[in-house]
């Protein structure tokens, strides 16, 4: 008897989403002859009435491998075990979705996402005995689970292409060009995209910045001869500790906005030396467009992979990427802390060894 | 005996710039063995003491047709017929700038620039006697004088790939996607890129717009089963008159900044429904990249073309593309005023048929 | 009542025609509340039993702009006023598909395509009665009737690509490199890519060429240090008369075969001097992928005009683009030569100004 | 005092040379204040008299990051232990190298290049006592020192990106399309470009094939409406043993030509079905052209550990990346043979997995 099962993608979109489907259905659908059932918007397509879900076929994936974005929709709005109610109440519907998953006839559920979606996966294995395989995805590299999550590399291939577009531009002009890319705690983003476009200067939040290094620094280029600066800045940079931020942006709530972290170096420097700054966020574009090459290959090996823990029925997994070998850990052992660039990692001293500046001491 | 001749790029930097300068090197140089002498950092290398100057050769423009930018810098700071001096003063020093000229041995100068530095150009033939032809340059393509100015399908095509990005992932999410691209008095790097890149919506400078008109299309979408919306709106477009702004916007200072046309909409239709919306501002990377293949064989022909005028003895005209060929016209006759999109041309019209909403009754 | 209008595709495809569907779909469809009926394989699928058609909505052209090829699929086999039949009789079938088109009721058909399908679409018209409505296509650009086509600029454009690439490696390895582009009986691909991606040599069908002055051409820049030597050959591109060809060639049925007009000329260049050549063929890679944002524009306003023209019952007329402005010509007067380039066309002047070498005299 | 090395590319150019090179530069002469000297066209530049060297400084690396091919030149003519005389006959000038190399004060060689490169570079070590660091080098990904060589994911972006125009082109058109890529023994670019393009067959060297297998899958996708089939070619790729060659190729010299082996494999299978097939020879366009991200990353961290082993004094070793970290093993024991697909390998696994066929039982 064919096997049923149902797939869903959760969190932010990422190139690759969809080269993931298209892998689980045309190996589970194309080569098995299983059902794979697309649910729409996460887990919130199974909690609405009528559930929204329909029949994926290698037909109805077709030219999907390079498309970004993810043709099942997905929203990073509403925790199935912590649902806000239009009251403002919030109820557990745990129970209700795994009711509606085995109405439905789904064996289990392949489950494509970040640390959140994975941990509300294995909260429905654990305590509604829902089968489930987790499948990691997170645009920002930052898993310890896996060396790369797919849509990465595509991340950083769109933040090279503007740095390199910047470099020429700024050229011209004698000016400080700031780019701020995608990555609130973890800077891997910021650093790959940095060494891979010759940015001079780097900031991430694993390492707030001394914002006199980097004027020194900008000194130092003009002193001889260089009259521009490329920096690159991830969302999540900031000051070292005492650094008194510029006052427009104190004034703030708080809350990590586009352009905040690029904003705010940007007058930091303007209030220790004359520049002329610009200021590039580069926002969603890191998330759309087509995955790179190497993303569509380590999405269709996850996608596969997946298949094959569902037929040698290893629920409870997530299939990773570990040394170059695609492998599995269970779902429980999944780390819900982000991994960080550590100070001394590798890149970090071959930038500084390229002469690029992280605004701290080495 | 050999003729020698000045080259200068002024005013912001526009992808093509160098195409131009490698054409009137490979022909002036390479075919007819005249000497070239780059001018940095436009009129001001004249200035400087000593005046940046060097040889061009065929050799110095290896490379150079698919570089952005301008290998001999630009500026659009100092008019030298109204220079700012360090105490305050304003002086004319156009004088000064035709005996450099003259010292300098240089026949005449061939300016690429927009309408600032065409009148520069112009007043130094006039009133100064130095032989001048202008080359014309916009990224904005608002010139009466040439069909069309290199530089500008480039940024349409870094607008147009954006947009195709963002389409990727609103689709994902339903959201509303608000892109500001470059264009403070002329829409029409908005207009192209909206078609070229099938936005739902595009507000243009000229079409000053009701924000309820974008917000009932999003809402029209919403009937039909489309969540996201994608809206392209020009730096300089604006809400009609007697429209409140949003308050944040309405406390700034009165400036055009990065981001602010964009916010302005968002913020309008965040008032008038409930909407995730986000922000993308191209800014500089409009500017930078490789020039389109349109846009090479453009800046080729207007510098091929302005080494045959000097040949032909044709100072004070300015090179141009008029129906498809390239003419000139005299100097005095360029218009200063930009040329604006018609609220009935023809693209516009034909944007309203496939659907396309400006936020104005048609 | 509603109109209910068919759309086809005929001949090679080219990037732009999805984009022409979509604009008639938004426009017809989206906003006019029309029916517009999709034919597949151009004439061939009215011809089938049972006919190949489907309904096409906004809906099924989303995504549709920025992809390259046809949904319609295409075909340039079956002219149906002379079907080959199995057994190898020819007959004219104009009668039976002028039944069909009036069978499924529509009342008449938009035919994108070549010289070759606008006239099957006029004689449909002129001896059934069919009303028709053309819209030209040739990624070769050498049609009379219009400025441009659509699809020229995107294969310039992959064209010019591949020669910024192999600048690069020829750059690194002392070569002559030749690259052959499409255009078997005009030159305007490898023209407008010669210039924009800066070769040293270009061969056209419209010039045949002399290969002494191509061995000159090598030997000039070995001289001055130029290792290297870029050359683009149109497909249909010949030695002059009387030259003899190379035995390997020769031998050959005098079929036009990919690649034949880039290896006759390196073999003749062999013949006359020491080299290490490469030859690179790029084939229908020329023809896949993304329209550019200029050749979007171009088929969104063909498409939109083409249903305008249904509107004013403008039956019988091809639009075009007439020295920037959208117009249309009776479909009788389109010209059945194609547009070649003339020697003394000023972009072929231009390029010669800036050092390319054609191999004939100027 | 500072210490003085020179540096060289040898071999075919890869995307990525010039990061190294740039990354060597900037460690070596703009941090340790170190000399560098580059040496043109390989060892060649050291026996040419005089050498062709030249200073390699910060300055003259602008730009570099994202150039493809090499600023030193390269080639694979002329070993220097064997070296191919006027007369014909064959000389040893190891000594006379490493004599230049004393002469030039340069205290050792950093060599970038493939195994006959660095088997050069170690003889000249071994046996002249010339210190020597080694760079690995192959765009064909086929090193056992190495997870991956810098160049390779450029070569399977060009590759993929060739295979997503095809796809278009082919799904208008009912056809075969071949696509021939690099690969002589090793099938790596052919099986990642053909996972990441979504191929329908793949050929590789490795795997000699079985015609019938792929005119199989052909007649399958037809059966299921899908009239084009996408096939993979690497140049390497062969019939399996006892599998009569179409007789135009079975009359060749034996010579590997490029386009051979997807013609072979075109003529093939139109002896057993009808087809409409059409072959794309990529050729040099995999070599040129910007590398990625991931091949910048790579080359910069390449250049920089280089440069840590000279200082270390850690000369007789080849620089390599190990389980995704950069080490080095001793150059003595760098692998002769290339690394080839196992049959067995997971992406072969993976490929299948998801439909695509190889022409051999799995």
């Amino acid at each position: 008897m064919s096997r049923r099962i149902g797939i869903l993608t959760g969190g932010g979109d990422a190139p690759g989403l969809n080269a993931v489907i298209r892998a689980v259905v045309k190996h589970a659908v194309g080569q098995k002859r299983w059902q794979v059932i697309g649910i729409e918007d996460a887990f919130n397509g199974l909690l609405q009435t009528p559930p929204r879900l329909f029949d994926l076929t290698p037909r109805s994936c077709q030219g999907l491998l390079h498309r970004g974005g993810t043709m099942l929709g997905t929203t990073n709005r509403g925790n199935p075990f912590a649902w806000k109610m239009p009251d403002g109440t919030v109820v557990d519907r745990g129970a209700e979705l795994a009711a509606r998953v085995r109405e439905e006839g789904l064996e289990g559920l392949i489950v494509i996402g970040g640390d959140g979606t994975q941990d509300i996966g294995w909260r429905l294995m654990r305590d509604h005995g829902i089968p489930v395989i987790g499948v990691p995805k997170t645009i920002d590299n930052d898993l310890e689970s896996t060396d790369f999550t797919f849509g990465f590399w595509s991340a950083v291939e769109v933040a090279t292409e503007a740095l390199d577009r910047l470099h020429t531009t700024a050229e011209s002009h004698d000016r400080v060009m700031l780019l701020e890319v995608m990555g609130r705690t973890a800077g891997w983003i910021a650093l790959y995209a940095g060494v891979a476009g010759g940015a001079d200067c780097i900031a991430i939040p694993e390492l707030p910045y001394d914002p006199d290094r980097f004027a020194d620094k900008i000194r130092m280029r003009r002193a001889r001869g260089r009259h521009f600066t490329l920096i690159v800045v991830a969302e999540g940079a900031r000051p070292k500790v005492g650094e008194r931020l510029p006052s427009e942006v104190a004034h703030g709530q708080g809350n990590i906005q586009a352009g905040g972290a690029a904003q705010t170096l940007a007058r930091l420097l303007a209030e220790r030396m004359p520049i002329e700054s610009r200021v590039t966020v580069l926002g969603h574009l890191q998330r759309g467009g087509s995955p790179t090459p190497f993303d569509r290959v380590l999405a269709t090996r996850f996608g596969s992979a997946a298949v094959d823990l569902v037929e040698q029925d290893g629920w409870g997994n997530l299939v990773r990427l570990d040394n170059g070998s695609i492998t599995h850990i269970p779902l429980e052992q999944v780390a819900g802390a982000p991994r960080h660039v550590s100070p001394d990692h590798e890149l970090i001293q071959t930038a500084r060894s390229v002469g690029i500046e992280f605004g701290t001491a080495s």
